[in-house]
């Protein structure tokens, strides 16, 4: 039986959607060009603007499945008990380390969530923020324990704090160039930061900081 | 009085570095392109590679006046004495205040340090990383107060590390995708992350990070 329009437009989508997580995963963000994309599915390079607006719109979707496999990979971990302050440590240690280890194991998909540059006056899609702000109460819940003096809107946004001083860490220690260090070093330095955050969470409990 | 042959090419070579200068400054490193260089400083394209083996090493020149843009700022700062943890916890918080600072007021000549990526098999000259080394005592003096237990070089990685992760926060912060946050906003995230990492460092002198 023939494929009407909309399936075969969806059929397209997916595979645009196949490639171009394939091209990301494999060469990283900056190798991927429309028309590869086009080539590798074995369409027309302006079928690719009939199915999606643009490339970001695109890339969005591939870097949502990226997302996906974070949610899968800290999956047991979300769904742990927090009972008190130690266990909430350990929750937030057992993070930073598993962030270290996704992006040493998926390095270039991992990247492209931090590279990809928007075309000037696009919008990053509602949904995609929303698959972000999911992921980011992995970080929330634990924090709730530490701080219980930060409303939910601060914590919300502590929590993309911690999670931006673990990704310094993570990421210029992955860089090739300010300061490179071999994955034991690394992971080392992780925990050492962990620690002195843990250390510093779990020694002033809902005191404000004073900057 | 004529120029000789090598005044000429000093002259030259200074004048490329300050429009690259100008071009990172006001434009950022995805401006900068061999041709507009040429055309502002009125040479022709190649006299640039008489003068440079490539742009890289132009990049490297431009971007090291960023990093003594940085010393300068710093100065003062590296001249206090630092008698007791107290005062290096506070040292090592108007290292982190500051460099927020610096980083909004010259976005993009920050952006362009952490955004030049060497053409295939380059290498970063050897007097930009001793530059880059002295910077880091700025971290590394206080650290050597809190935490006696690192021998230097353990001491000169952690405190890389601790740039890293004030870098994560600054940077994801100025970044107007993952977590875009106002000014006050972010400098309060600077100031409860550093609180944090400066209560760890304060609760655990000398104590070695479990992970």
């Amino acid at each position: 039986m023939a494929l009407n329009t909309e399936e075969r437009r969806q059929e397209l989508r997916q595979k645009l959607i196949d490639a171009a997580e394939r091209t990301i995963t494999t060469r990283g963000l900056s190798a991927l060009r429309a028309r590869d994309l086009a080539a590798e599915v074995g369409c027309a390079l302006g079928a690719i603007y009939n199915v999606f607006p643009d490339l970001d719109a695109l890339i969005f979707e591939a870097n949502a499945r990226t997302l996906t496999a974070f949610e899968r990979f800290f999956e047991r971990l979300a769904q742990t008990e927090i009972p008190d302050a130690e266990a909430a440590v350990t929750h937030l240690r057992l993070l930073a380390r598993g962030y270290l280890e996704f992006a040493m194991k998926h390095r270039l998909r991992w990247r492209a969530l931090f590279d990809h540059r928007m075309e000037e006056g696009h919008q990053i899609p509602g949904w995609f923020l929303e698959q972000q702000k999911s992921l980011f109460l992995l970080v929330e819940r634990p924090l709730a324990v530490l701080r219980p003096d930060l409303d939910p809107d601060e914590r919300a946004t502590f929590a993309r704090s911690v999670f931006a001083a673990i990704h310094g860490v993570v990421s210029l220690g992955l860089d090739e160039k300010l300061m490179p260090m071999r994955p034991a070093v690394l992971r080392a330095q992780v925990g050492e930061i962990f620690a002195t955050l843990g250390a510093g969470l779990a020694a002033r409990p809902g005191e404000a900081a004073a900057s």
